[in-house]
């Protein structure tokens, strides 16, 4: 039509979002990233959150203040409704309509239940940062109330169960773990660190399966010293709230499920029309581009990207960082013509001093791994301008032992009625 | 009956019930301190929560970790529902019942509405740390709509009308005010400072009442340079959410109403069978005790002390902590006759550089204020043992001009239904 400088709509300020959008800034092109959030989430210390040693915003960036300095990059905080591929126009819950030249659908993924509705219901997820102030809170009220019960309730308030033995349920095992051996023994004179079970569900034959078999056992032995129980081929059918069936009639009396068993490409609320894997990933070609629409790039969790030798790339932020960095560099056509995905290892904590790593055939485990993990960790924390900030409280922290982030706040209390009701008791104050 | 420990019962985690529960660890007591939050809230530095300066868990001290080494003293985090004087027995929403041989009433404050219910069901509050983060949430949620809005919406999505003069409202405009200026101009291409408004609306004829009426026109006259209305002799007769009426037909569109305009003493459950002021406060003896009943003590917003000239206390913070003191003393036979109020002064902020500071005769202003109200502030932030990383991050963001904590983080959306249809879809992921 024209226009001097092409438009590109980038959905979504995840990982390969962000990198997407800011290798973009300063470049000739029109750019706007649509997020539901006003901040790009650095989920790998998601379980820092859930586990009182982070605050939330200290691991969440302010997409405004990310590309500050970037005039071509507009950000527009929204809820995406629907995506024209005919008319490239992508619809937004303000009623807005964003029109683009090129469109990147960097959606992520979203917890997967496998259809297990009562899991649904009760079970507390792991996935952005709402989720994370949930688990906080749920777990410092059941300490509170365990405080004061007794016998078989105390018992079920004092169990948790993780489910999945991925990353994310390992790493916030270890950390809930060593959070319960800090803060009972001093604070908790009610209540015995002997007596709470963490108990760590995964339905397969070892937990980290994405690393080499040792390093697996290794992450289970570290678990155990913590006085978590790994419980591997086991799987949860149903949970009430107050108990965990599992396969095979075993039954865990427990108020707190954490599910992390598995992610699914996130749906947008209005589907787009074009070709998806039977997982429900977005078709792409060699070039991340979407099988019809040349125009159209999807990248990360949402996409069904393959390394050389044909295999789907994992739902994890390395594959979406390359791709979003690919995909600006080939709307600049600076790209090669192939995506090539660059596996640069696998990274998981347990605990304070334990750490498995893999990079290629190296194998790491133990401090030195560990010490790896925050170097690699520090280092990403890309766009956060309190970098110094979270490293000064993590080793202030470390070298104190301590848990700072323990209020229970709940912020989104129904207020109309209740107000109403106490407003009405204004006029006469009580005098008995 | 024989014990050897007297039990003492102190409600309310406030700045009087801590200093009480303090002052008696470590004596021949056995203290139980109940709150329904489970930390002590520093609420002088609320605002600065509500404008994205501070997070919310570091103006809160977990109460555990507060009563961390006093052995006799255990912290009980529930409700009260009842409080049975002539049974010397509290009541907890747990169901638990806690028996006491004296009781300590600290209570504390609600917010007043005096009665309007339209500003009661719109309007925000600032008096606890999850209507701070509401009330963060709600302004930049607005500022986000503001971006995509025109004409007179975007004029009332511009419009932040705050209700009260005294030093809650004149610090959160201020603080506002800055917000506004410091992060607009950089981050909302969108938006121009010029086109907002603050409007600061104050009943009586000046603002800062408690001060010297020298120190009030000094805080009016900055709140103006920094681009605040400030609207005397003006009254909010209703709001609802879309247009705020004052007294004399004036109407001002806006969006957004903080009321600060006034507290009132808590409530209990199930009120306490004690004289009560024509204001709701308890009436106290010149040692504290609650009429006809010696064993019980009312402290800070609740009671109404009195000082010397026989005139009520205000509802502050200074006269609750050194009631709780007082009272502390007064149970370990350590007090005189009478309590006596000590008025150290008043302090205020109005944004980063000036203050208002009344000791005695000394009067102060501009940055000399502003120092000694940082000086106190951080000295008393007792019971936080991350005061060296809040001054770490004070400093660091003063230097740096920064505002961080600005995610939009909504943690108590209700789960259950919504999941349970997620969850539905998951057996077959949409493959159109």
């Amino acid at each position: 039509m024209g226009r001097a400088v092409p438009r590109v709509v980038v959905l979504g300020a995840g990982f390969g979002g962000l990198q997407c959008a800011r290798r973009l800034a300063g470049e000739a092109f029109d750019v706007t990233i649509v997020d539901r959030n006003n901040y790009h989430l650095f989920t790998p210390l998601l379980y820092q959150v859930a586990s009182c040693l982070l605050a939330p915003t200290e691991i969440a960036a302010p997409l405004r203040k990310v590309f500050r300095h970037a005039d071509n990059v507009h950000v527009h905080v929204g809820d995406v409704t629907g995506v024209d591929l005919d008319q490239r126009e992508v619809s937004l819950d303000g009623g807005e309509r964003l029109a683009y030249d090129h469109l990147v659908i960097a959606t992520g993924s979203t917890t997967n239940f496998f259809g297990n509705e009562s899991v649904a219901s009760h079970a507390l997820g792991l996935k952005d940062l709402g989720e994370a102030v949930n688990l906080r809170n749920h777990v410092l009220e059941t300490l509170e109330r365990a405080a004061h019960a007794d016998g078989d309730e105390r018992a079920a308030l004092l169990t948790f169960c993780i489910v999945g033995g991925g990353p994310t349920g390992v790493e916030y095992a270890g950390a809930l773990a060593e959070l319960v051996r800090l803060v009972l023994p001093l604070e908790y004179p009610e209540l015995q660190v002997a007596h709470v079970r963490i108990v760590l569900i995964e339905m397969g034959e070892r937990v980290l399966a994405s690393f080499h078999p040792s390093l697996g056992r290794y992450a289970a032995r570290e678990l155990e010293h913590l006085g978590v129980e790994v419980l591997l081929g086991a799987s949860v059918q149903s949970f009430d709230s107050e108990r965990v069936q599992l396969d095979g009639a075993r039954v865990i009396p427990s108020r707190t499920v954490v599910w992390t068993a598995g992610v699914r490409p996130a749906e947008l609320a209005a589907p787009v029309s074009a070709e998806r894997t039977r997982r429900g990933r977005l078709v792409v070609d060699e070039r991340l581009r979407v099988v019809g629409h040349p125009e159209v790039r999807a990248i990360g969790d949402i996409a069904a990207a393959v390394d050389a030798d044909g295999k789907e790339l994992p739902m994890v932020s390395p594959p979406a960082m390359q791709a979003g960095r690919y995909v600006a560099a080939d709307l600049l056509g600076r790209a090669p013509k192939r995506f090539h995905y660059r596996d640069k290892g696998n990274l998981a904590t347990i605990g304070r001093r334990a750490a498995v790593c893999e990079i290629g055939r190296l194998r790491l485990r133990g401090f030195i791994a560990w010490l790896t993990w925050l170097v690699v960790h520090i280092y990403y924390l890309i766009g956060f301008e309190n970098r110094a900030a979270v490293m000064f409280r993590w080793s202030w922290y470390y070298v104190r032992y301590e848990r700072p982030v323990r209020a229970v706040i709940h912020s989104d209390r129904a207020v109309g009625a209740d107000r109403a009701v106490r407003a009405g008791s204004d006029y006469d104050p009580p005098v008995p």
